[in-house]
């Protein structure tokens, strides 16, 4: 076995322990003695997710030399739950009926509940990180951006008034601020200089640009059975990139015959996927790009991978 | 002037300059770039409220000793504002119209928009306290007591299973722990000893549940002029001391006649509300007790005339 090979098995090896202990300690916050809480987050858990957040959280500490896996178990955990938590609360805001290829928690538990776990999964956060006291203002600080991220998402599709422009600052608020949290808190918990902490600040806020650009993307194309949530949504909700096909779903959307066929057709004649496409690649190539000044290692590698699997995924 | 009456003076402005140090974080916090998330916030905090959980921190704080009221502002906001939050996320849940004389949040911007309002006014909380690093936990833990005291209600409300040993728990877990999490931040912003914080613990739990009992016996009893929120909603849900009257409230609450004409009759001639009273009395006797081993001082008193405010009040 040759040294890189020994590195790339002891680099495996570690980002196995850092997500394993991140799960752990998200089904261990969760576990509440009241009962409908405990269930109700556990499914939403174990019905998977990509967990890139935890994993770039991981990257990033790894990358920087950090090597104390469970010290950064809870972090890791908290920027998963933070997502979990608005995820939770979306699907009330939608409807949604399916995330993650299962029912929804306010399709099983109904919205009073559902609401009731976004709040406990919000409150999880906050308990997962009081420990962790310089890097409780990040992870605040993103938490607020995500909802206000949302909130301008959702007055956006009220007063039916979506520019380009305001896409982007959406999505900046409401998904690429919890991905510069998660990386720069990395960082930070490997003592990062300065410099460090702002190259991962642009790592991480730029694949989390490309990341939701490509959801959207994905949105818009998806087929239901291959995403796993109730596919639609997010256009029929006016979201995502301006105009969109739509998956007619009987079940959960109500089916608009003649305007979705023509936006459909619009769409397919159109280049605004390619266009967008083409903005999330770059946005990638920026993130790279900032990781220019961090030595080159497995770690970095694995970075360099995680960017690039953010942007060519089908799901 | 005496030096009694100039120590009342001295503590009179110390919680004047509290007070208002919280109020101004509460506001500047809430400040968001997001218009509906500020007009929101600020909606529900100009209609006031009676403020209970920042001046039982604040004067706990200035009991042990403390004067840097600059330094307390933060977490006294803290705690007014999670209360906030899951008053807003209350009233979608029960389809409240009404909240501190005003409408509410979800009957002026709808449901999405107060679910939002409440998860933002969450991480304005979490914000607030990045900066006290010990203090964190005590927040967060209560923070989740308060969603799984919620939740506990809302299960006991659907399973019609409502038991006098299951109200003692849903207000510990719901209201209690707030108050208990507000003295005892204030006895440690105070550096107090950790037999202080134990007092200051007891005092806070125990008027805590004796407040709630009294807001819930004022929740029967109330006329929804006088109350300032939608009367009846606490018992039309199921909730409160068991047996209920309901004041009528045409817009928001079915009306449901004859039921509601019998509890009514079977409350009055019963002795649940005395009974009730009585607890409530007891309890903040033992609040009281549990402060012997701080020495007398003006703070003192007000936290014995705050106690007694709690369960001597007709709002």
């Amino acid at each position: 076995m040759t040294a890189k090979e020994a590195n790339q098995l002891n680099l495996n090896q570690l980002i196995k322990d850092g997500l394993v202990g991140a799960e752990k300690a998200m089904f261990d916050v969760t576990t509440s003695d009241v009962e409908v809480l405990r269930d109700a987050s556990h499914h939403i858990l174990n019905a998977g997710g990509k967990r890139v957040r935890p994993r770039l959280l991981l990257l990033a500490y790894i990358a920087l030399g950090g090597t104390d896996i469970e010290y950064i178990a809870k972090p890791a955990a908290a920027v998963e739950l933070m997502h979990t938590a608005s995820v939770v609360h979306d699907d009330i805001n939608d409807h949604g009926v399916m995330r993650r290829g299962r029912p929804s928690v306010n399709s099983i538990w109904g919205r009073t509940f559902a609401l009731l776990t976004g709040d406990f999964l919000f409150t999880a956060v906050y308990e997962l990180m009081s420990g962790y006291k310089d890097l409780n203002i990040d992870l605040a600080q993103s938490a607020t951006a995500l909802v206000e991220g949302e909130t301008l998402q959702a007055s956006a599709v009220k007063e039916n008034n979506f520019t380009r422009e305001m896409y982007m600052q959406i999505i900046a608020l409401k998904t690429a601020a919890l991905f510069r949290a998660a990386s720069t808190i990395g960082a930070k918990l490997a003592n990062a200089t300065q410099a460090e902490i702002d190259a991962f600040a642009n790592f991480g806020f730029n694949i989390g640009l490309a990341f939701q650009i490509t959801d959207d993307i994905l949105d818009i194309i998806a087929d239901e059975e291959t995403l796993g949530k109730t596919a639609g949504i997010d256009i029929e909700q006016g979201r995502g990139i301006g105009v969109a096909l739509q998956k007619a779903n009987g079940k959960s959307v109500a089916v608009k015959d003649d305007p979705i066929e023509s936006i459909k057709r619009k769409m397919l004649e159109g280049d605004t996927i390619e266009k967008s496409r083409k903005q999330a690649q770059q946005l990638v190539d920026m993130a790279i790009m900032s990781l220019s000044i961090i030595p080159d290692s497995e770690a970095k590698t694995e970075l360099v991978n995680l960017a690039n699997l953010v942007i060519n995924r089908d799901h």
